[in-house]
């Protein structure tokens, strides 16, 4: 039995146990790891720690060192987000509707966990306690498939997480880690279909393609953002620029920030002028021809640049010629997160929120807003590009499935 | 350009159509397609007979061959589900929920269709116009994949649904068949992500377990049932009797007959001795040691045996020590479809309902009943035996996805 096939044999027996767990034991469990989190801060520094000195070992860039330092801050702020998920309420055992049918068969439908879940992601410690706390209030087993540059971080983690599911008298392989993070076990993972339910990646565009070219387990595609504002020819300009500026630079490396603006010709000069007057060279264009008569071009864009996340002070510009244009650009360049258009004119704005095939269409709003906790899920998994299952921001709800639970009394078909 | 490239940029284009296209103009597009389904039926037996004619040649298998064959009443039958599908409310364009957050912007969460759909099947044609007409009464574009034994019958009947399309001035290519029917074309479909939104495959467990190992397209898998009666310790013999025979016999070949039948050590001798006597001959058993003293074996039953759709008149039994053994047995053996417990004790029905992984657990009915049309859905594509997006019988909201609307006016995040 290959290390992958342990680990997952131990998660759907735990399992068993997750999905039945009482709303209070599991809001207990999350106490006590918050709890540890604080107490045990020592202990998780230390092993950070060792994954810093490696990274810079290995020379790894300033920015991913940073992702990857767990600070007394960032430990709080881990500690709080595991608050957090215990006060929401709990997604299992609703009942989602059901009947009567008229042989007098009773048919409720009712949430309950997905399982087993894998999660694959890249260096972010924070990640390890943010994904398995979330899996958990849901009911569910997980097994985290962190970075290797993170792993003395997340074995620390997941000690304690699995030590306060212990303290509780619940088998603490509901949390489990792969330890061995060769690109081996990464792979047996995606292939696990006999132990794992659902596979959710977190991180870049190279890891999400590669669970989605390998995987045979079933995946919720998540994270990639190539966004766009398209401003229309009956835009407010000013508002505009006030959106194509919060959407690119308020954060500019995650997935809701835009990595493109349209313009419609008509205003394309008047637009520009005042977008690059405002960013006064602090975010670098990359355009078509037509746009490089009113800004400085880094160079003329082709459909790499169109199709690129740069997740930096970096955007892509393109002069349309109507709005149908635009549409076509988007559903062809885009990944289906966040679009929005900028437009004071309904017919306009009704026909880019029909037309447009993505989670979240924007009508004059910052594309920044799509986020679990914006949009009131009040926590998140992540954010869905697929349309199965769960499409935008996955909360809780997301974690879980249904069940059809039917009471007769001796029924046969006839 | 491929030839499946080339039907899935087409897909795509029509889709942008077939997505607003309203509910009367798609009713009516499917009444076209009953009418000429009925009246053009010299012409579709002709095709059929053709298929027919090379079946014979093939030697195919007596059954297979009335699977493949369109009469008169099947050609009627046809179009009475179409009419039936026309019948059904709209699933597309429902506000699911929605929200007006803090800072004024509208969250509207409405029901929008899933894009292109991949159906990837065998040989029975009625699931071309099924199928074909299901997705498109979602909104959806649809590539139908049937096999090569049926492609004269599939090429009238889809030729039949794009005349109707363009009676109405739609794009004929809402509904596509990828004639060219190679094992190549089946495997560039399923990782055709540029182009197709969701696979689902219909047919046997060879057909989908060959979806889910190559698909890079996220897959609803289907029908798969190996589906379980457990006889409690407190059963009521004669029910139990009555939907094991049920449930076995009424019609042997669908995905919600059982194939096993699990039964408490201290009832077996009487239960099994009537179900045998129930049967008379007429079921073939297999079973472990232990039953063999009650009733003839064909043979001692091996986890093959236990894992195996027999889909015909012949059952596998085991002998248990209690509820846990039944339940274990299940999660191990079962494919997640229906199970059932027949009991009169309450503790046993909640047990086996909160313990048992599967989409439907019976207490006291027949499995047969996990049909979309009984449980009230209207119309079925399929069972899913998966836990993402749907679960279970899948009605035509199962073929559709949801998009958040969001409406601001200048809104940008702090």
């Amino acid at each position: 039995m290959s290390y992958i096939d342990e680990l997952g044999k131990k998660a759907k027996s735990a399992a068993k146990n997750s999905a039945m767990l009482s709303q209070s034991l599991k809001n207990d469990i999350l106490a006590t790891i918050a709890v540890m989190l604080e107490n045990d801060r020592d202990e998780i520094k230390k092993a950070n720690e060792l994954d810093i000195t490696a990274a810079h070992e290995n020379n790894m860039a300033a920015a991913m060192v940073d992702r990857l330092t767990l600070t007394d801050a960032r430990i709080d702020g881990m500690a709080e987000g595991v608050r957090q998920v215990a006060a929401l309420p709990d997604p299992v055992g609703k009942i989602l509707g059901g009947n009567t049918l008229p042989n007098g068969l009773t048919v409720i439908k009712k949430s309950v966990p997905l399982g087993v879940i894998g999660i694959i992601f890249e260096s972010r410690p924070n990640v390890t306690v943010d994904a398995g706390c979330l899996c958990l209030k849901a009911g569910n087993t997980v097994i985290l498939r962190g970075g290797s540059d993170a792993i003395n971080s997340n074995k620390c983690l997941v000690g304690i997480m699995r030590a306060a599911a212990e303290k509780h008298g619940v088998n603490p392989d509901i949390v489990q880690l792969v330890e061995n993070t060769s690109r081996d076990t990464a792979t047996e993972l995606m292939k696990a279909n006999e132990y794992v339910d659902v596979l959710i990646p977190r991180g870049g565009g190279g890891l999400i393609n590669a669970v989605i070219k390998n995987a045979t387990v079933p995946v919720i595609q998540t994270g990639e953002g190539n966004c766009h504002v398209y401003v229309d020819r009956f835009a407010d300009i000013d508002m505009a620029v006030d959106i194509v500026d919060n959407a690119k630079t308020q954060r500019p490396s995650v997935c809701n920030a835009i990595e493109n603006v349209l313009v419609h010709k008509n205003i394309a000069e008047g637009f520009l002028k005042k977008l690059a007057e405002r960013w006064n060279g602090n975010v670098t264009f990359v355009g078509d021809e037509a746009s490089s008569a009113y800004i400085t071009l880094e160079k003329i864009a082709d459909d790499e640049d169109y199709r690129r996340e740069f997740l930096d002070l970096k955007i892509a510009v393109k002069i349309v010629d109507d709005i149908d244009e635009a549409i076509a650009h988007i559903n062809r360049f885009g990944t289906g997160h966040s679009e929005c258009i900028v437009t004071e004119y309904l017919r306009n704005a009704e026909k880019f929120q029909r037309e447009v095939d993505a989670a979240a269409v924007y009508v004059n709003a910052s594309t920044r807003f799509t986020d679990g906790f914006e949009f009131g899920l009040g926590a998140e998994i992540g954010i869905s590009t697929q349309k199965l299952h769960v499409r935008g921001p996955m909360g809780l709800e997301a974690l879980t499935t249904f069940k059809y639970l039917v009471n007769g009394n001796g029924q046969t078909r006839g």
